[in-house]
Order: C-alpha cells, then sequence, then structure tokens
C-alpha cells in the first residue's frame, strides 16, 4: 500500500431518513477517484465519526470498499475514547477490507504522553492493519507532541501521520525529525504543507472541490508554487462556506460538517445534505448564501439552493 | 423508581487478565448494599467508562442487575459521542436490565446548547428507561448550563441531574430554578450540597468507604451539620489518594481511578487494582502512600502495599 | 487592622468625561459604611482595575482614603503583570494611606508555581501594609493551588486571601489546612463560604444592594441558616442583571461591570453608568431590563431607565 | 518609516543587581544593526514586557532611541491591560523617541471583538506615532480575527501586524485580504512567512542569532528556498534552548526568556543573563546544556557555562 497526494475525508452522505445513502456515497467515491483521488478516508471528523452508530459505520467501510474494489487505499477511522474500543473498531474495519486505521489520541479521559504512546502500540498490536496517528486536539484536548510521534514512527507503530493541529511549526519538526509521511488536514495551507515535504493532503473542502485540491497538490509537489498557491487561494475562498451558518443558533462542527454537505447536494454529489443528530441543518438563507460562493469561486450549483 | 440519597459510581473490577471480575464486582455491590447505597451507576467515570469495550460494558450492566436483583436502582452510563452511538448503548443497557441510563453531553464534536438540547430529547425519545442528564465539563468540553437544564426539566425530558462540574453556583441555581433531582458528583462538598437540597450523592471515593458517605449523607439530611462536616473533612483528607502518583509519569485520570482500585484492593474489596489500557498502573510506592493515607483515615488494610 | 465580615469590591465612579467621580464615590462609600460595611475593597475586578490608568488609581486611593477616614480598613488592588509593576503599584497605594494591598498571580507571563510564590514573597518584602492573595484564575490565567496558599499563609507572606475562584472544594481545603482569614467573591455562594467558615465575603453585587448581603452575612455567621438561605436566593435573582446583556454586541466584563454601574445609577447610588474604555456602555433596552430585576428584587430605582 | 525586514524583539538585557544594563543593550543593538536588522522592538514578550517596571521600561527605550540614532525604526511594546493605561505607555514611548507602538488585544478582562476594535481605535487616536497590532493570543487569551485586522488596516487605525499567533491561515487569510504589511513572530516557519509575502520577521531567537534569521529572509525574499529552508531548519535545532528548563520547577516563560539571555551571555552579547522576578533563573546544568546545543549550531560560546 502506498499512501500519498491526495486522500479526502469523506462525508457520510445520508438519505432523508438519516441512514447512509449508499448511491450517493458511491457517486461521490467515482467522482473522487476521476478526479485524481489517491485514496479515500472514510469516518474521519468530515465523516462524522463521532455520530456514526456501529450499523452506519459498517454499512460504510462495507460500501466503501466495493466501491473502490481496491482501486486505491481505504482508510477507515478507529476513532473512540479507550483502547479497547478503538481495537474494536479498528478489528471491524479490517475485517471489512480497509486497509488501514487512523486513530486518534485516548479522549474524555485525560491520559500522560506515556499513556497515549501505549495506547498507539497497545492497537497497533491487535489489529492486522496499518495503524495511522490522527492529531487533531481541537476534537480530543490532546495534542500528539512531535517526541511523540517520532517514538511512533521509530517503533514503526503508526505509518503515517494525518496532521489536523493547524500547527505548522510542529508539522515542520515531524517532517525534519522523521521519514513518516505526514499528511496535512489543512484546507488552509495545504499548498505550503506539499512545498515542505508533506507525503499528501486530506483537506475536508476536498468533498466539495476534488479537482481543486487535486490540481494543487500537483502543482505543489512538480515545484510550482505559483499555480498551488493560486489554486489554494481560490480554495481558501471557497472554505468561506463553513463560516456562514448563523453560530446562534447552530454549533461549529454542525456550522462546518453542514455546509460541505449541503455544498455537495447543491452541487449534485449528493443528493442529500442531512447530517446525523444532533446537529442542526442549515437554514434556507444560509444554503442560498453557499450557493453564492459555489459560483463566485467557479462551481455551477446543479439543484436549486 | 425512587432516586435519592447515596448512589455510589462503581469502580468496574478487572482480574489479571484485563476482563471484568464478576466476583469482585458482586463482592462491591454486596458491601455498597450493605453500608446503605440507595442505588448503584454503573459505567460512570469512575467506572472507566470511555474504556470499556462492548463486552465488558455488557457484561458489567448484565452482572449488576443480577446482583442487585431489584434491591435498589441500577443506573448505567450510556456516555458517547453522539445521539445515535447513546442510543445504541442506552437500548442495550436497558435490555441488560438498567432502571434508568446517565448521558452527557455530546463530544469529540463542538455543539451549540440547542443541539445539546436535541440530543437528550432524542436520547429520551428512543429508550424505554429514564434518562439523566451527566454534566461532566472536564471530561466532554461542554457544560450543561442551567437554562439548558430547566428546559430539561420543564420538558420532562430527564427525571435528574448528575452534576459533576464542580460549579456549586451552578448547582444552586438549578435547586432553586427548577424540581429536578440533583445528584452531586463531588467528593469534597457532598454535605453541602445535601444541605442545599441535592437529591442525592454519588461520589467516587464511595467506593473505598461507603460508610463514610452514608453516615455524611444521613447526618446533613437530618441537618445535623457538625457531623456532616466533620465526615466531610476525614473524607476530603482520605481523597488524598488520587494526588499520590507521579503526574511526570502518569495522567490524572489513571492517578484518580488506579488510587480509587488501589484502595479497595489493599482493603479486601476488589481482589485487583489492574485498569483499563491505555492507563497506566500506580507503583509500589505509590500505593504504599496510599496504604498509609487509608490508616490515617481509620480503614485498614487487609492486603499488603 | 481586623478583617472579616463585609468587604464590598468597589465599582470606580467615573463621570460622564470619564474621570473619576468623586462626589459619587463618597456617596456609594457612606451607603456602604451606612449599610454596614467592614471595610472597602477598592481597585478590584468589580473596580475596572485592569482599565484604570495611574492617575484614576491614585485618585482612586486616595479619595478612598479620605473619605473612609480611618473607620474601617481601605484595601487596594496591586494588579499586575509581573513583581517590579505590582511592587510599584503597592508602595503607591500603601503611600496614599490603603491599609492592605491585594495581590493576584502574575500574568501575560506563565510562572511555575514557585515563581508566583516566589512572587508573593518579593511584593511582601518590598512594601510596608500588609498582602493579600487574589485568586482570580479567570482572570490571570492561574489558579492558586491550596499548597500555594499553605506556603503563603505559613510563612507569613499574605494575611488573607480573597478567592474569586468559584471552586468551593478548594475553598474548603484553604479552610481545613490553614488559619488564613479566607474571603470569598462569589455572590452566589455567600451564605455558605460564612457556613464554612470564611472570614468574610467580597461581593461585587454588593455594590448594588449592600443592605443585603450584610444581612445575609450576619444570619449566616448567626448560624441562621434559613435567614441567610432565603437572602442569598433574593440576591442570586439579583445578580441576573449581569446576564442582561447582549453577547453579541459586548463582552462579558462589559456586561457584568456595567449592569452593577447601571443598577447603581438606577438607584442614585453614583450619578453616572459610564465604564473605562474599550468597554461598550449597555442599550437602554438592556438598562430597563435592569430597572425590571431591581424592582423585582425590592431596590426601587430613583431615576428613569 | 519604512517596516519590513529583520526587526528583532530585544530582549532587555540586566545586570547582577537586575537594573537596565545599558552596555550591554548597546552591544546587543550594535551587533544586531551590524547584522543586518532593519529596527528593533523593544519591550515585547522577548524583552519581558509584563516584567518590567515604569522606570526600567522608560530607560530601555530612551536608551535604544540613542543607540540606534534614527539609523532604523525603533518599534516599543506598550502591552497592558486596558486602553488608558496602553495610551500612558504609548505616549511615554512616544516621548522617549519611538517610531512606533506595538500594542495588544486588552486582556484581564475579557472583551467582545468590537472592544477590541474599540480599544485599538481609541490608543491610536490618542498617540502621535503610529499603531502597530500585536496578536498574542497566549498571553493575553484573545486571538485577533482576520475580520478585525481587516477592519484595523481599513480603517488605518494600525500601520502593520506582529503576528505571534502560530496560525498560518490566519496569517495567510490576513495577507490574501488586505494590504497590511504582516510580520511574523514565529521562529520556526519564518521563512514560510517571507515567501507567503510577510513584510518581514520578529524572531525572539534572532537575539541569539540575528546572522542566521538575516540570512534566511534574504535568501527566502530572493525566492531562494532551499537556503532558507536549509537556513529555518538550522535555526529550529538551535531553538532547541528554550526547551531545556527543567519544567517542573520553573515556567514556560522563564525558560524560554531565560535561555535567550543564557545563550546570549555565553555568546558575549550581553553581560548577564539575570531575568525580571519572578521568573526563576536556569541551573548551571541547563546552562552547559544550552551550550552544547550552541556548539551544535555554529555558535562558539566566549564564556564557560
Amino acid at each position: 500500500m502506498k499512501l500519498e497526494a491526495v486522500i479526502p475525508p469523506l462525508v457520510t452522505p445520508l438519505d432523508t431518513t438519516g441512514e447512509l445513502d449508499r448511491r450517493s456515497l458511491e457517486r461521490l467515491i467515482t467522482r473522487q477517484l476521476a478526479a485524481g483521488a489517491d485514496g479515500v478516508f472514510v469516518g474521519g471528523s468530515s465523516g462524522e465519526v463521532a455520530l456514526l452508530d456501529t450499523a452506519q459505520r459498517r454499512d460504510l467501510v462495507r460500501t466503501t470498499v466495493a466501491v473502490v474494489g481496491g482501486a486505491v487505499p481505504v482508510l477507515a477511522g478507529a476513532v473512540d475514547t479507550g483502547t479497547r474500543r478503538v481495537v474494536e473498531q479498528a478489528r471491524q474495519a479490517a475485517e471489512l477490507g480497509a486497509d488501514a486505521v487512523v486513530v486518534t489520541a485516548p479522549f474524555y479521559v485525560q491520559p500522560h504522553p506515556d499513556e497515549v504512546l501505549a495506547h498507539f502500540r497497545q492497537v497497533h498490536a491487535a489489529v492486522d492493519v496499518p495503524v495511522i496517528a490522527y492529531d487533531i486536539p481541537s476534537a480530543v484536548g490532546t495534542a500528539l507532541a512531535p517526541d511523540l510521534i517520532a517514538a511512533l514512527a521509530e517503533s514503526e507503530t503508526v505509518v503515517a501521520l494525518k496532521d489536523s493541529s493547524g500547527d505548522l511549526a510542529k508539522f515542520r519538526e515531524v517532517l525534519r525529525r522523521t521519514d513518516l509521511p505526514a499528511f496535512s488536514g489543512s484546507e488552509l495551507f495545504a499548498d505550503t504543507a506539499v512545498g515542505l515535504g508533506a507525503a499528501g493532503i486530506v483537506p475536508g473542502l476536498g468533498n466539495v472541490d476534488p479537482h481543486g485540491y487535486v490540481r494543487l497538490y500537483r502543482a505543489a509537489r512538480a515545484g510550482d508554487i505559483a499555480t498551488a498557491r493560486a489554486e489554494q487561494d481560490r480554495l481558501a475562498g471557497l472554505f468561506r462556506i463553513v463560516s456562514v451558518a448563523d453560530r446562534g443558533r447552530i454549533g461549529f462542527t454542525a456550522g462546518a460538517l453542514g455546509a460541505f454537505k449541503a455544498a455537495m447536494a447543491l452541487l449534485g454529489i449528493i443528493d442529500c445534505a442531512a447530517v446525523n443528530p444532533p446537529l442542526s441543518p442549515l437554514s434556507a438563507d444560509e444554503i442560498r448564501s453557499i450557493a453564492e460562493i459555489l459560483v463566485a469561486h467557479g462551481l455551477e450549483p446543479v439543484t436549486a439552493a
């Protein structure tokens, strides 16, 4: 398995009854592969991982593995609070055919870094597929420090890092100190990350504009900084869709994930913008604002806002 | 079901292989009931809820329901990141015979208060047993504000509150504004909470010294403030066991939960002080310090430290 | 100097030009003493300490000392980021006649507890008046742990503690472990604090209703719990004035301090509700809401809202 | 006044009695100018701004202005909790000859963004020298959002931004949305910032290795990415001096600023590594570790560790 380039963290399409919408998922994956994605990551933060029940998660991985058909690696989130729970999820994902599992630090509990290290080691020892470390302090409250990441790399406990910390100084330290393939989860400095040696990018906004991030990645990889930066600037404008929601009525997560799905529904990539409970849906006005942002950035809605 | 008085949040005893130790659990419950507990709460923070896998959780609730045999209410934590996952856990607990489920705000995601309200409403609508709101911002990052708790009370979405916020001003506001039975999770101002009208107390340290908290509760309920306070002061001294662990080596959670279990093993309440991964065990020196604190507070170890 | 009972943290009255309004300050102090205050604290958080310039602060302490005329102790905040700056402020306050200075942990910098201890020791060594430790983690980002407070008490570095942490468990630990006179800054559990042995209370809301907190204190001190609690409940209702401001337009500090001043202007205690820049003023609607809350709690405005 | 390129935030050299060491300051400035600094910034976070008293601050600005003699702009921090206090400091700095003042969001108080905006506007209106916005949420608890910075830029309230947020996504948004000269305070991605269009860099580590950051800046400005990155990587290694201090004994601020000063004393740039109270000094062992790191990065101590 070769992990590199553009690996979008797929949203989990739902139908109007709230169940997994397999046809939309299939369409989404097909479009991603056609656009040039080099892998897919299901059950990450953009995929509402914290809100999926066991059946949805199983259905999601199974369907994804089937649709992808081995064309690219399938990464599956095994995101949970404690080691035994992560092992449970990771084994299930591996049995369903995922090629690797993506694992965060424990949360709800307050661990010492040595306990975080033990967590990754025990997950690694218990599952038959490679483990990817997922650094997302905004969700789990614990950052993976460079020393910890270096220890994970040296012991071959993990095969890659997905960095959603927003902390470029740390990302560079990991690149400098280890050979671990490091993926940036940033929508907003993906070109910088690739220019600095990132193995690839995992941008949530790639659900909405896969071609944009593929162009960005290829330009940055080729050393064409100006092209990569122009693409990045355009995508940063597009990313404003995550800020249209009225935060007096709806939380940060619903505002961001709902915007991805609303944009994708407008673009015909998925059928329905529904999100899992308890997230609130966007309003009609907010969806209209999203449609305007799409148009302003060269993406043409196929359905009315 | 009458919810009141002392409802200890039980630790989850494990054997040396890391599996649920049913005999120790049975002994623990028997001792709690003999000491005067008016309910038991399994699968809470003291019960390592975030670290239990599905089988452990099932085994835990099933065994507890069997041992309790209807003598007092059995509360089971249904603590998870999102609504569908909580419903999944809550239904399982109800099927296994739990009398009520204890539910926190969603976490990992960042919800708006209206989404937190929707979360409780949807869980309530989906399960056949009463729901108890669990306010524990240190673990989930979101506090339940008095307005939200009042809305939960008025709509009869929840039947009680377990407050582990440490915020006495908020606790008093809930008591003043609602008729909701409110339980304090504080080890350190349980007497104050009862004096102010708390329906009961849910102290983790009650695992170690059930008689102490029963005495405290009864004195406070009877208005014997001096006796209650003297007991509280003694228990505050005992609570220092959670601070003996070297925080340069072991996290806050392991230090606290490990101390409860180490003390219980010393006192012969459970056989083994093992905690779930990835928590680190206490050192022999730390366990000796715990033994000394026990002795200093009138609890005599039956096994060597 | 005897420090005990009710020591309100006075607001700093300003005139319409933004300068210290000495006549209003005189009226405020006179009313406080008539109501039974046993000391006054100027230049605390309720007194906009962070927003006063050198001249305002000097004028404030000088005027207060003159008006009080030795009738009760005058405490002056010496709240600043670092040791030398605090010493500078503390010496000035002492020269102007303050009887004690109130000092927080350093801020802006991120100190180790040993450095916080050194801070208090060096301030104590450098000034000729007693030092009172001020625990207000919401403002300075560092909490004073019980171990630190115990060290300050044992070394006689400070003569009292003002606790604005909101953390009752910690407050009780200080009461249990030290002989240090401990004052609670809580508006909402002042009766509890006194019942547990607090030397006194320092409630910002005491600016608005001094009689209420004096009644509360005396009842609590006399062991008349029911009367103290009834008064506390009434004052908790009155405290809702700090929540009327629209937080979409105005910050937490402006909402709270502006409400104190608006209520005092309505009640004729001060002439003008102005706050120091950059705090925004309350709106006319917000002031009307405050007037309604005053009336509902037995305080009759003498000027129109 | 032209603000660009390398503007180091100078440490404030102290002598063994704790007073400003003017000779060391003169030597430091002379070396910086010789190395190619295009301005100096005194009284910033690296300059212990929060710990300087009025006399030290005055002496610092006066001496710096005299030594620089107009050769490059002198920026002075006017860092304080509230508007009137900042105005007081800013006017003093302007009177002493500073060319611009550097101002953070208010702190200790909790302001709304509109109040932060008002703060900058009122400071700007009250002082005769240009204002530079200083974004340092780790110290003041409030981040300057891009919308706020854009408003400051459009209204010409500030002439530049010093970004010490560590948030590259935000920094890029400012570069994209405004023409405001933006300086990065990062030691660790200075090359990236310049490559993206930063007007310059303000690295605390520039006190220790001014030549390194000048080389880095010039290479990055010239588009020589490989050279800039190699220099950045070397400087990142050198930056490890801020991590040698034992955090069980000494705070983050003392560890970092003490390391800068210890390295500078070893290199003969300043005479004495003393820091203002209450910061603890580094140990002899820690200073030896710093000496080793210096040597490993091509900087030769002239005094024994």
